[in-house]
């Protein structure tokens, strides 16, 4: 299929049926940052550490070519501040009120063209264009100055073309937001060249348009008409503007820069401070930056563009885009009082941090990006985030030796958790907010033994090699103390759990997925782990260990092929009644197949198993909802967009089969559903509606669709994303050789 | 009448027929911090720099003697956050919820000793005392170290007491708060003694009790009773609960300190930092010093509850402890990086900060407490917030010279306006929002004299000696560009009207007060800044402008007991046909009275004629609404407590008259209002119910009742508000000498 240039009007998203008007992000990376927008009505706006959309009103718009002093703008507003002008007017005395002249656009005269790195917006004689791209963060123990700031400026470039060349007077264009009332007031500024707007000193909005002028009401139409320029004076209200007139007949390309900014330190359990602010020193600089760069990002963010246009779908790339923008949005560079960087995803509207079970789902992205984060978070659970636990079977309280394990998370909103504590995991429990030790132990050996294979970090590697052997053994204790009885499968709980049961992370499932003893979804992810493990412990010399895990993949194996019934079907949980089928039994099967170990060979069997047991249940009324959409479990309405996303990755890549294209369509259609498009994009969906993981970093897996066969696909995946769409043609995937590990 | 010990149950507000169920603030001074609670449901809680109440729920409580597991709090609370726990648990699997097992104690259990620095809330078993001093500020140019920071120590000292003595089992109390959703996590922590709980690095609440436990949850139950005490590792919701076991038969006094904490600029325009992080690094550091300080304090505000109760009627007394709070909640001393202090109090609701019609309000209490945070504020308007205009008489373009005049704020919301310019005036306006000009002139005049006379320091009366000069041409530039045509009061508007009109303090009000030129009550308040301008410039050999003052002062007498009809009715606005009747033409005799010039000699015809004017209108239908409570304008149903309260101290301690027993009932009754309640203090009252001016600092205008007589009155109400009750013994208010000026 022949792509368009980018510019014209393909993917537009009114065309495809869809409403243009749902929310997402648009985020620097590495500041816990958005600039959120799409949504009607107030439901967006800048920003800084919040669990949803900040509720602001987003004025961007212009003057009428045809009526003076009548303006429109995109419908991203509500009605001006009148009660709190009636506040400081009690009677009503005051002649300070403008009649409302700021209408919303028709929505049939607006059109969006929604990318990644590009989100462009068009209405007549005014197109917005915000450009955010996806950069991978420099190691700051490494990298050069230049690339630090401009990585990691916090700051989202806009840009707006007003086009009054049919004009028969000047038209003003604006763009500016009305603050939330918690904060400080609204302020201007101008300094050097540049006006701006802001919220204290940790949000503003400027622009180096030579003619713009700055002001703050109650309203927008006292800054668009103010009755005198002295009252752009005026501080009181919430609603601040940059106002930019456009002279008639002429064209104007104006340039803003959104920035954010959080001095000190920022977060209590650990003290860490944003890693920008080494580099800048307060949000006006963040703008300076933003404008001098202005031209450089844009072009990044068209070619990144661009080259996830050619590699992917038209829905796909939507899919693709609306994801990596939450990821961004909920990335946090911190680093410690003596300079050591701390790298942080929160996990959207819960802010979670460094939710283990997500890492694990990012792990794809960033080791194409970034992979020293992904070292770097590892690390910090060796560090302060384990903890050695014995083992019990299930309504027994006799305890055997258990091992290293892993945390949930490090803390949320800002707040660590005690070192070896997550904030979530509770004794006692068999559901939600129970221990997911194992499977955190799982996550851990899985994305360990993926960043070797993908860095070929040999120093790294011998670095962490105590706690690898550590993980082995402690997978192993939670198999069977008896090393006779082992199936490789987990078949003990934590000591932690106090009787408790542990959950996987799809804990708010039914128990189909959520209980993690016997569970066919970790189950198979149990064999990834020690499938990985023998391969990268070969290759480190420790043939002794490598070999356990070999024998301990083998009976995961086994036992899975096993657990069959005579269709072929899987049950949910290995004998234990639970006939729920689930499709992610498959997801495990990614990790071996991304590595440079990977053969046909040795998981043929199993993956046969799992092929059949896939193809058998993603049928309507079993694993496909009525619209087409992936149900994850059989027996529960609720379903998760960043795991669907992966398991598709796997049944095309990994099993062969087809896309399901009607199943994009589906998806994107839940996230574009009126009653979820506020909340950018979200993974939990019940039966196609939002109702938890909103605002969520995780469907970032979706990345995986760049690279479909697994070749190199860290390295396919970065220089898709890096705007190099010809050097990862498709003719290198068929390239069968890697390059030496270590 | 004999007053019996605080202590006891004088002044519970229940037997008073008034709700105690109203919100007041507990704050530090220069903060701009205040835990706010009383009035009923999440209408309080821990707040820095907010408009109003901070809206969450507090826990203050403790477990039931008789049904273990079940326990009762105070009422500021609203139910468990039952919506954000369905967000972990989407299909509501969890078995993690807990019975509902906290409720409010009935009303007729509680009862509250309300007092400026002490408010004390009985229940059964339980009482929860605050401490939170009226202290000085000492100039931190020249106080000690120690003297500093126990002054401006940011945090509010409670104490709780629970009676297990007959108890037959271990209760537990408990003390806590949900914090805001927009802020960070909640957090605990433990250290050296110190069990603390909090929300981000900004607020904390902490004990040094040693058998205290903390704990974070969607309810206060999984806290107070937690399935295992391992799980008081959890952090999501935003219920935190410090929780102290008190054994049968046993009474416990527990200490908590709830503090506040911004580091860093935490403004902008004028980038300042809280005085306070000179010498406390962390909230942590906060409310160590607190604890460890506990004892003083509560002594300290002890002493001087009982001072202000011997001096005051009950109700009066109220009002007052009311209005103190409200006012040192606003209260923010900030520094320059070069360590300059910066005094500011913030308008309540408004945030503007230095508001200059308050700051003349809030004179007389500054000046008994810390007259250098007056000279700061004056400078700072001199420095920066002054302008040099022209004048215009109305309908007229022509222009004639003005002179210095002063901008009506300092800007808004921890943002300062720009150099020259209040954050809220505006041209072309003839109501709500226009200049004040002369009314800041005259303000600055009358701030000025009577801190000279009050503070008798030499020096700084030279160096503002210049402005002082100036500021007497400017005012008479505004009387009459025609020396001979001059008659004393205001007739031009200033030029920066651009053809509007200016406005007085009172723009809320209808036209009878709101309109400058003319007006009767700035024509009083112009006699007094002339008035005292004249002692004052004699006084600093200034001898020809003295005169001058002086010739202006007799001019503006005459002018306005000329005004007086034939009943000596004044207008509220001189020959320009408003016949509306005005309580505050009195407002300014109270300049002269409290200086030590004061003799009864130059001003007697004056205030008689006022003194005829006030009695003829403080009538029902006139100037008294129908339950006896003051009305300013006879045209306005919006009447001000502050100058309500500063109008009484003229009417009793000027004119001679009685006390208005009944309008102090009724003005409680106002701010105790079910509708009101919720908002603290409130200055603006439409018809008895809070409408503008909310939350409100001004009402310190009260202070004047502690001084009758107006000898000395500045270091009369210091003594008292310290507790000096005996110093300050009404014999000494027969003493009729001063000490000399300069």
């Amino acid at each position: 299929m022949p792509k368009p240039d980018l510019g014209t009007s393909l993917f537009i998203l009114r065309i495809m049926q869809f409403s243009p008007f749902f929310n997402a992000h648009h985020s620097p990376i590495g500041a816990f940052s958005t600039l959120t927008f799409g949504y009607k009505g107030a439901s967006g706006g800048p920003g800084i550490e919040l669990k949803g959309p900040a509720d602001e009103s987003l004025y961007i718009g212009i003057e009428s070519q045809v009526q003076p002093n009548q303006f429109f703008a995109f419908p991203w507003f509500a009605g001006s501040d009148s009660v709190a002008q009636s506040d400081y007017d009690v009677e009503g005395l005051a002649d300070t009120q403008f009649a409302e002249a700021v209408r919303p656009f028709p929505d049939s005269q607006i059109s969006r063209q929604f990318g990644a790195n590009t989100d462009v917006w068009l209405a007549p004689n005014l197109t917005f264009s915000t450009y955010s791209p996806i950069r991978p963060v420099p190691n700051p123990e490494s990298a050069s100055l230049s690339g630090l700031k401009n990585s990691l400026c916090p700051c989202v470039t806009c840009e707006l073309v007003v086009d009054n060349l049919k004009g028969q007077h000047e038209v003003k264009a604006f763009f500016g937001y009305a603050g939330s009332n918690r904060g400080p007031n609204m302020r201007t500024w101008q300094d050097q060249g540049v006006t701006g707007i802001g919220q204290g000193r940790t949000v503003a909005i400027a622009t180096d348009a030579k003619s713009a002028y700055a002001g703050i009401g109650f309203q927008p139409e006292s800054v668009l008409t103010p009755r005198d320029t002295q009252n752009l004076s005026f501080m009181l209200g919430n609603c601040a503007l940059i106002v930019v007139p456009v002279p008639a007949g002429t064209k104007a390309v104006i340039r803003f820069v959104v920035g954010f900014y959080r001095d000190g330190l920022v977060t209590t359990g650990q003290e860490l401070s944003y890693l920008y602010s080494r580099y800048f020193h307060n949000v006006e600089s963040v703008c300076k930056h933003g404008l001098e760069h202005f031209e450089e990002t844009k072009q990044v963010s068209l070619a990144s563009d661009q080259a996830l246009k050619s590699r992917l779908s038209e829905v796909r790339f939507h899919h693709l885009s609306h994801a990596l923008r939450s990821y961004l949005g909920a990335t946090q560079l911190l680093e410690t009082p003596e300079k050591k960087p701390v790298w942080i995803v929160n996990e959207g509207e819960y802010r979670m941090m460094n939710t283990f079970d997500l890492t694990v789902d990012q792990l794809f992205l960033e080791l194409a990006m970034n992979p020293w984060t992904v070292q770097n978070v590892l690390e910090h659970f060796i560090d302060r985030y384990s903890y050695h636990d014995e083992v019990r079977f299930p309504n027994s309280d006799q305890q055997f030796p258990g091992g290293i394990v892993f945390t949930h998370d490090m803390g949320v909103g800002n707040a660590f958790s005690a070192r070896g504590f997550s904030c979530y995991e509770q004794a006692k429990l068999k559901g939600v907010f129970s221990y997911m030790s194992c499977e955190e132990l799982v996550n851990w050996i899985l994305c360990a033994c993926l960043t070797i294979d993908a860095t070929r970090d040999q120093k790294w590697a011998k670095k962490i090699l105590p706690t690898l052997l550590e993980t082995l053994q402690s997978l192993m204790s939670r198999d069977n103390p008896n090393p006779l009885l082992r199936n490789g499968i987990m078949g003990l709980d934590s000591s932690r759990c106090k009787g408790g049961s542990e959950i996987t992370t799809y804990d708010s499932l039914d128990s189909s997925l959520g209980q993690a003893r016997n569970n066919t979804y970790l189950g198979v992810k149990t064999w990834a782990a020690y499938t990985l493990l023998e391969s990268v412990l070969r290759l480190l010399n420790e043939s002794q260990a490598a070999k356990t895990a070999g024998d301990q993949a083998k009976k995961a194996a086994d036992s899975l092929i096993a657990a069959a019934d005579g269709f072929g079907l899987l049950p949910a949980v290995i004998d234990e009644g639970n006939d729920a089928r689930i499709i992610p039994a498959i997801e495990g099967l990614v990790y071996p197949f991304l590595t440079s170990f990977f053969t046909d060979h040795p998981d043929s069997a199993l993956r046969k198993v799992l092929k059949r047991h896939f193809e058998l249940i993603l049928r309507p009324g079993i694993c496909l909802f009525p619209d087409n959409g992936w149900r994850l479990s059989s027996t529960s309405r609720n379903s998760w967009l960043s795991k669907i996303y992966l398991c598709q990755f796997v049944s095309e890549a990994i099993l062969g089969l087809p896309a399901d294209t009607k199943a994009d369509a589906a998806h994107w259609k839940w996230l574009t559903d009126e009653d979820n498009a506020y909340f950018a994009w979200s993974d939990q969906m019940v039966e196609g509606k939002a109702h938890g993981s909103r605002y969520y970093p995780r469907g970032v897996t979706s990345a995986l669709w760049i690279c479909t066969d697994g070749i190199n696909p860290f390295e396919a995946i970065r220089n898709c994303l890096l705007g190099e769409q010809n050097s990862q043609s498709v003719a290198q995937s068929t390239q069968s050789t890697k390059a030496p590990l270590l």
